[in-house]
């Protein structure tokens, strides 16, 4: 880290980048989660042995597909799978065995050294919502998303204290032709931000162009040393791995940066309808991707990826926060963490169209899931609205507040001699109260987590202040955490060549909005 | 139960109840929770004993008051505490010992046997919100509560699916002088459900009128043998047991009836800042208020309680929702399974003023922490509003519809050969989809938890009904329940008696209002 600091102080312009740094606003960011409580483990271990067992049994019987991807099959046919086809069986073991080169955690570094985070053990990161076309914000409705909003969005995390990660895809900038928009955005995170952030997936070759960006931030030796990116790697369930994704896995595995191997279900269209159905297809499928990650290189840095939600049978809409999908939840990180491998699931999740009660309650449920089920990377953990069609200013600052609550909960519940506090209550004894005794007066600082967002007001302040609801308290911190924004600081040379590398790339393609 | 209901249909007017019964709506409530999922234990081994080991020092060396209450002071000296003034100094093990007698679980009679609750174990009741002295709704706004609303959150209370328990104060009725509501309120709650409730404990002679009214409405050896209230207990934290609740106590413990005994703590004023500090309190409290309801009847049912919130050290406002209140639950519920205790906690609390994103948030993250922290008996499981300050209509039911959540979670997973579905997973293979396979037409009807509440509508249609929120769809639930209410029968000459009751006795007294 320190070795890397220097080498990016010494690749010109220092001396621009160091005034930059003393004029800039100290931006605090949390650590990434250390957990110091258990886990919440649903399964028995008969349960986990029965999934396991039958999970083998789906690749050895049925198989998965590799589509349009002679390179994979040839892979798997020397490792001994069964290929036919686009098929491939793995026998009994195989894959559990090609995994164990996976390693069990990993750093992925920042262009801030602060900002690294651990992936994997007992951590846990939270990166920003990924994926909508759309935005919403109480002022302007529901909308198309642009780049504008994008770059938005990226300030917005780096402001934000419990974030650890700046996230990839923070809205689908689609005013910017889909072919180029992946170093738009690329160069959004890497310049507007020093957080860590994700690579784009959409294409081999804008991996390509993603790690080509990330060797000019970090410089070449650095990325083929150390892990810069975490990307997104979903698996079309039911078990078919398209040449598109895995063309982006194997281009990040062979630059050693970390993909999360996850299937993208909606129980009950894309997997059976029963959690132990669906725990068993989720866990064929990882082994099979991750397996395929290890092919390509072992060693190559993964996360076993779950994300599944169930749908309402009678609309065929997709569900979120429910009983089911947080079963789901705590099912795989049992099943993670006995293939000793990161874990991703869980985020802010909901169906909700406004960041109303039921968006809050049903991202309340997976945010306690996802702390309590041993999550490592927690993508969506900010932002999420109306079932990942629409990213949410307000509900970002709103979710992003309550990760602070995981922050807390997290530390568990120490019992040194002054946590005890067998003083105070000696101290105050039988009828008294607390507020003015020492222990309180040494203490009360630290003591509970605060929000910076939600009301904590007598009721007549409240309502002399326009009795404001969550999304108008909202709305007010998105106006100031904007307005206050200031770019982290960043060497003038990386800062032109990245530019440079965008302008000419962009120039030597046509548009393409498909 | 059986022996119970023919008793009552003994007892005159038979005919017409049966009548009744004929042309009465059948409301569906779902049997209490019975867990099928492990308990969260946030708290190690160690930090169990230092916590256990402090609070009998509390005992030993600080005691606990009982004001004004030479009885007490007598049972407690007698039973070998060292009695000092009304300090009582409890010896330690004593308290603990005392508390043997006490039962792990008990059975709550309602006057339909079939919503009789068990209470202890792994069970988990849901009663409604206890106290506000204010009401809310979306048209009306925040108002003093009358007793028209009472009448509306008992009825509501009957009409929700998941909630098992009629409970008590579910708003202060200020309309009715404060000498009598009691009396009004549990009329309400004998006539307009038929789900068991709790009895009135603000003063020791209110709680014998809620025995008499019991005997009445059950039998009178039926309520000497069995318990048909669960009475609220609270200590006036910290260490000190007032006259008014424990003569309440004394007159339901030595009926036979059940109370929890519950400090009631805003962390950081009522207790000390720490989570082990409050918790050591916590215990210390609970144990010498259950040791005296032993004393007072060996055998009486009791719930170890534990209402700990925290404060906001800025504006010193209470907190709810907040990590370090989800921690003392957790570990307060496993302090009460050391004790062999039946445990009160949890509830949908929040500070909110609204019904909003913040209410939720905090709700769901309390009621995920009962769920999961072994909570026997929670009261506030729906309504609860602004500290405590306001029952809420649309809360109400919001909340009441997240109830199942925690219904479907507590199930467990289950790995039976249908729950495998490895047939479904071989039928559909790899690129297919689940939605007309045999399997998902077999199981969909029951696979998944659905709202009665939330939008789970394409945005298009959503769009076109109003764009409401979920306040606004909770506005029109409240008005739905309550238009289609109907009073569930009961024995004429019950009711007519219980009415007579109730008008001798108010007619017996001034009315006051303090």
């Amino acid at each position: 880290m320190a070795e890397a600091a220097a080498r990016r102080r010494g690749r010109g312009g220092g001396g621009a980048a160091r005034r930059a740094e003393r004029t800039a606003i100290r931006i605090e960011t949390a650590k990434y989660i250390e957990r110091n409580i258990p886990n919440f483990e649903i399964l028995t271990e008969e349960a986990l042995e029965i999934i396991e067992t039958n999970a083998e049994t789906v690749l050895e019987e049925i198989g998965v597909n590799f589509v349009n991807n002679p390179g994979a099959l040839a892979l798997w046919r020397d490792a001994g799978a069964d290929v036919e086809g686009e098929r491939v069986r793995i026998p009994r073991g195989l894959a559990r065995k090609l995994c164990e080169t996976a390693p069990s955690s990993y750093v992925q570094h920042a262009r801030n050294p602060d900002k690294n985070v651990v992936i994997g053990g007992k951590t846990l990161v939270c990166a920003p919502v990924y994926g909508p076309p759309f935005v919403r914000d109480a002022a302007g409705g529901r909308r198309y998303a642009t780049m504008e909003d994008f770059r938005n969005f990226v300030k917005l995390g780096y402001m934000s204290k419990y974030l650890h990660h700046s996230g990839g895809t923070v809205c689908e900038p689609t005013d910017v032709p889909v072919n180029k928009r992946h170093m738009d955005m690329l160069l959004a995170h890497m310049t507007l931000s020093d957080k860590p952030f994700m690579g784009s997936v959409t294409e081999p070759s804008r991996a390509q162009d993603s790690v080509e960006m990330c060797e000019i931030l970090f410089g070449k030796d650095f990325v083929q040393d150390n892990t810069v990116m975490t990307s997104l790697i979903n698996i079309n369930s039911p078990m078919t791995f398209d040449d598109v994704m895995m063309g982006a896995l194997e281009v990040y595995a062979r630059n050693n940066q970390a993909c999360i191997v996850s299937p993208f279900i909606v129980g009950g269209a894309m997997a059976p309808v029963s959690v132990a159905g669906t725990l068993t297809q989720v866990l064929a499928e990882v082994l099979a991707g991750i397996a395929y990650s290890q092919l390509v290189r072992p060693g190559a840095p993964v996360i076993f990826g779950a994300f599944v939600t169930s749908i309402d049978m009678n609309s065929g809409a997709p569900t979120f926060g429910t009983p089911e999908a947080s079963q789901i939840l705590y099912g795989a990180g049992q099943l993670a963490r006995r293939l000793n491998l990161p874990f991703r699931s869980g985020g802010g999740l909901c169906g909700s169209k406004l960041p109303d009660a039921q968006a809050a309650y049903e991202t309340a449920h997976t945010l306690n899931a996802a702390l309590l089920g041993g999550v490592n990377f927690m993508l969506h953990a900010c932002g999420w609205l109306e079932g990942g069609l629409v990213s949410s200013y307000e509900k970002f600052v709103m979710d992003a507040d309550q990760l602070g609550v995981l922050h807390k909960m997290a530390e568990g519940v120490p019992v040194d001699v002054n946590a005890q506090a067998l003083d105070a209550i000696a101290e105050v004894g039988p009828g008294g109260h607390y507020l003015g005794c020492a222990h309180t007066q040494a203490n009360f600082k630290t003591a509970f987590w605060r929000t910076e967002l939600l009301d904590y007001k007598p009721f007549e302040t409240w309502e002399e202040e326009g009795a404001r609801d969550t999304q108008a308290l909202a709305s007010a911190r998105v106006a100031h955490l904007l307005n206050s924004y200031q770019q982290p600081a960043l060497d003038p040379g990386i800062a032109q060549a990245l530019q440079e590398y965008v302008e000419r790339k962009k120039a030597s393609m046509p548009d393409a909005f498909m």
